[in-house]
């Protein structure tokens, strides 16, 4: 059960590759997704002939790979389970000792806690109500809103609501229930980080960088060529993320050997690792329920040296069977690569615990460039990236779902052992069924993956493109984005400095690094919609606060669990190939002139 | 104070001629609204031969006049001030025995009686700021539709909420703050006999009568000729409000009648006219406040012989002056619209208390009808027509207006004599500031009224085309309409008189006739929105009965005036030439599809 429906829900916010463009997600592309979940509609597919044949460079055979039911099931049985093991050793440190949010985790916990709520608390029960009245709502919001989405950029995703000039620049408010409850359970201070750095980047260095096309990067290339100003976008994100989680993964590092040699000098056999609770960003008073908890959840915990051995184990085998399904990707590429995961794996919890948003699909990106660039063209460079690609996402995808699952079995008292196994074998049926799926797709449909056929394949192309651009190396990167990367890593270690340096009093009032940095790529609506959910929330205090403590947990559970659930039907309808019926459209006075013309002419 | 605010508030509910498509209101028509009040826009203008030229028929000399500023004043001067004569006679009828509701009226005193709350009364100073805080909500709202208008059929008032085809039918959630706040002062019977007739009348009839097109009616007239679909909307509107009026006018006529023969027998000077309070839609207990109210309202009354005198004279000027401004409309018609006239202005009066809407425009359409075909197409029939509009409409549209503005003065304690003054000095003012105004612009633009130029005038070429089918008489209405027409006269009166026979308590469950003819001419958005606002009082009377009943004036009243206030700076904005930048606009799947294409390729 919290498996299911912490997916259903985490559906939403943990593919970022289904994020990348939510409008078109919601149409074609949703079917596309379902089908394609696991790299199907990105990487992995991005492979074949098909797209390759889109591709304008480098699509000789070397570089090319048709699927096969047997090495897309063999390549997802090596590569998922390493992020299993992966996650095990951050789990006491995100959840217990950061108290990160996860705020899908939490919501999903609290609508799972809703099912069992003793019928004595009545104060319990009027919350559970509160759920679900605005799961209601938030359910039948959703509802309303795909009536209107017949097409790309229709519906109230696309609500210009600060005016066309700030939509351009990603400045709107989405109507999105889900953001909207994320904000309510996030702190002001990531919401208030989120929306700083939507303004630095799209309402600042965007533009301003855009006034250099022609002179930094050629003209034409569009908005979404890594060569261009896309490539500030994601690089500089990146590098400010990077610059967040390595801080942070080292400070957790040191701590940690600190304490191991404390360990070591008093022989104290069973005392946990002490992590200073200075390093979160937010520090609650430990209730009676948190003190259960996190009881509870150290109880039955995992030992550490069974992560350890698994992770090598695992990866050991990868290193063998990998090169033999893709002989482009040398088992040095992949050593690499699993070196590197766990702590970018980290960087990912980290950041999704603070924002709810998994950047796996960024992950992926930096995988490609690096593994790309090191193979190079000839060798089959892009396959190669393409297949880093994979091993990389599913590792960190893997350390941000899972922790958001953590979070829900946390709070709703699960033991943590048996979901460890459930995930075990929910990770092995997904690595048979999710194939199988897409090859029976694959067998009907034989245009998929053709521009303009029912089941188009938009995300395999610009993945594909992206490893194209990689095999060239840094020096595909637009002028001046190398130097920018690493101003902006190191503004990130500074900031995070500044914060641990000024106490814990005053840190409330210095941004968060890693959330300023993740609208530096998506935009900022949703840094938007998550604001508003923080105004909500700050008036509902003003006007009355015990009632906002109360019960603003449970309508924001409300409306991110509505919201996740209406995406089950509307993937239903997709698949069944139901449309929308109105496409609520945006136009600009004088192209509504010129619409008009032309319908009334036919 | 009161005249002024309540104008605004009625702006959008008396001027029928603007509300018959609130879409086209928007933009360049809404300017021309302004210029044009009084008639400027429709009727008046519809006499020039800039306008003429552009209808096909009838369009020599005799059936033209150009405006002029003398004869325009005159006309004005004539006209209007009956209106305030008739007027006189139904205010204790409307307001003290029928307790009639007159939404915008109520609101606006309600907004009025804010702003002198006594500093003491808690309860009244948590009202106000209940009042504030819709008030503001609905302007902001109302500021923020603007923005997405920039042309027809765009903006949250053509928002296909229940579908495209429903939209189609007229049934659609306009997101009109004001009918939502209307809604909420209405009581239920008056919201579900809206809809009931909306359900009869374009869920039902006209889809039926739609079928026999090309066989009741030539095809491919088009939806907004009279000859075709829309001339069994007009009639058979006007026919059920006629019967149900007029069983009113009748039954208050004998309840008079017989307390005049009363008061002659027991020879009692002061008592007044004791009319059955039984014919009242609702009988509130009569409380203080309103005792208070009643004394007042009564006390210093303008004796009845004046009005009647005040009407005759004003009448016997009229009929002397008229033909000779237009010399095509005799003084028999002249005559009998003078007699006609009170009795229609009754019902619209009596229509507009329990519904909010003026029909005046409707009147206005029936007397082009009659005088245009009794003095017929030769004798310059058409311009009689128009001519003979703009005295009924004049007359019945200020019994409705005014009687809104008493009712704000019977809450607001106004003197009544004073209100009478100022309504008088009101009435002159703009008999000439209209006229100087419109001359400005006539004099300004020369392509005023021109199709395509900055300020054109619809509405007038719909005027005068429907004075240039007039001519024709009944012989020009589509079949079996007139038969229909005495149908739903005689269903009227057949439920008004159910109404009575069964007693108050089942009156309840029985529809108003008057309330469901309404939206057969306009459509069912208005009616949804007034439902929505009776369920929202009927979910808030359930969860917290006292508050709604303490609180739901003020919301309702804050949401009608903050959108009624909100047209002041949106007609200053349209006067000054800003227009909306972005259309909100809503395509079928098919059409998006085509727009899409349209708007890539360029």
């Amino acid at each position: 059960m919290i498996y299911e429906v912490s997916k259903v829900t985490a559906a939403r916010s943990s593919s970022s590759t289904m994020m990348e463009k939510r409008n078109s997600q919601m149409n074609n592309v949703t079917s596309a997704c379902i089908a394609y979940t696991g790299g199907f509609g990105s990487y992995l597919f991005g492979m074949s002939e098909v797209v390759a044949k889109q591709s304008s460079e480098n699509n000789y055979e070397e570089n090319t790979k048709n699927p096969s039911l047997t090495w897309l099931i063999g390549f997802l049985f090596v590569v998922s389970f390493l992020g299993l093991f992966s996650v095990v050793p951050l789990r006491k440190i995100m959840i217990v000792d950061f108290k990160l949010i996860y705020p899908s985790g939490t919501a999903t916990a609290h609508l799972i806690n809703s099912f069992h709520t003793p019928q004595g608390a009545k104060l319990a029960k009027r919350q559970v109500r509160t759920l679900g009245k605005f799961f209601t709502f938030s359910f039948l919001w959703g509802l309303f809103q795909w009536f209107f989405t017949a097409g790309d950029g229709c519906g109230f995703s696309s609500f210009p609501s600060l005016g066309l000039e700030a939509y351009e620049h990603k400045f709107y408010f989405d109507f999105s229930a889900t953001y909207v409850g994320v904000g309510m359970i996030c702190p002001y201070l990531i919401n208030v980080s989120l929306l700083v750095g939507a303004v630095i980047s799209w309402g600042l260095m965007w533009p301003l960088i855009n006034l250099r096309e022609g002179d930094w990067y050629p003209k034409g290339l569009g908005s979404s060529s890594l060569h261009g100003i896309q490539g500030y976008r994601v690089f500089i994100g990146i590098a400010m993320i990077l610059g967040d989680g390595l801080y942070n993964f080292f400070k957790v590092l040191g701590h940690t050997c600190f304490g191991l040699y404390r360990q070591v000098r008093h022989r104290k056999s069973q005392s946990q690792l002490p992590v200073s609770r200075n390093s979160s960003p937010e520090i609650p008073q430990i209730s009676y329920d948190d003190q259960r908890r996190t009881h509870l959840f150290l109880k039955d915990q995992i030992p550490m040296w069974i992560a350890i051995i698994g992770y090598l184990v695992i990866a050991a085998v990868s290193i063998v069977v990998l090169p033999h399904i893709f002989h482009q990707l040398k088992w040095y590429h992949i050593t690499v690569i699993y070196a590197l995961a766990p702590t970018l794996a980290f960087c990912n919890a980290y950041g999704c615990g603070l924002t709810d948003w998994s950047l796996a699909s960024t992950y992926g990106k930096l995988a490609i460039f690096i593994v790309g660039a090191w193979a190079g063209g000839e060798n089959g460079g892009v396959l190669a990236g393409l297949a880093a690609c994979g091993v990389m996402m599913n590792i960190v995808s893997t350390a941000s779902d899972l922790m958001q699952d953590f979070k829900t079995g946390y709070m709703t008292l699960a033991s943590p052992r048996s979901m460890f196994v459930s995930q075990v074998i929910g990770t092995a049926m997904g690595c048979v069924i999710s194939p199988c799926v897409f090859w029976l797709f694959y067998q009907a449909f034989n245009d998929l993956g053709q521009p303009g056929s029912e089941y188009p394949a938009p995300y395999a192309l610009i993945y594909r493109n992206m490893a194209v651009l990689g095999v060239e190396g840094f020096a595909a990167l637009p002028r001046h984005c190398l130097a920018l990367c690493y101003g902006f890593f190191g503004l990130a270690i500074v900031i995070n400095g500044m914060r641990d340096a000024v106490g814990k009093e005053k840190a409330k009032f210095i941004p968060i690094p890693m959330a300023m940095a993740i609208p530096f790529y998506i935009g900022g609506y949703f840094a938007i919609d998550m604001c508003v959910g923080s105004l909500i929330l700050f008036v509902w205090s003003k006007v009355n606060k015990a009632k906002a403590a109360a019960f603003g947990p449970a309508v924001a559970s409300g409306l991110i669990c509505g919201d996740g659930i209406w995406t089950l039907p509307s993937s239903i309808l997709a698949l069944a190939g139901v449309k929308p019926p109105i496409c609520m459209k945006f136009l600009s006075r004088g192209d509504n002139v010129r619409v008009d013309q032309i319908l009334k002419s036919s």
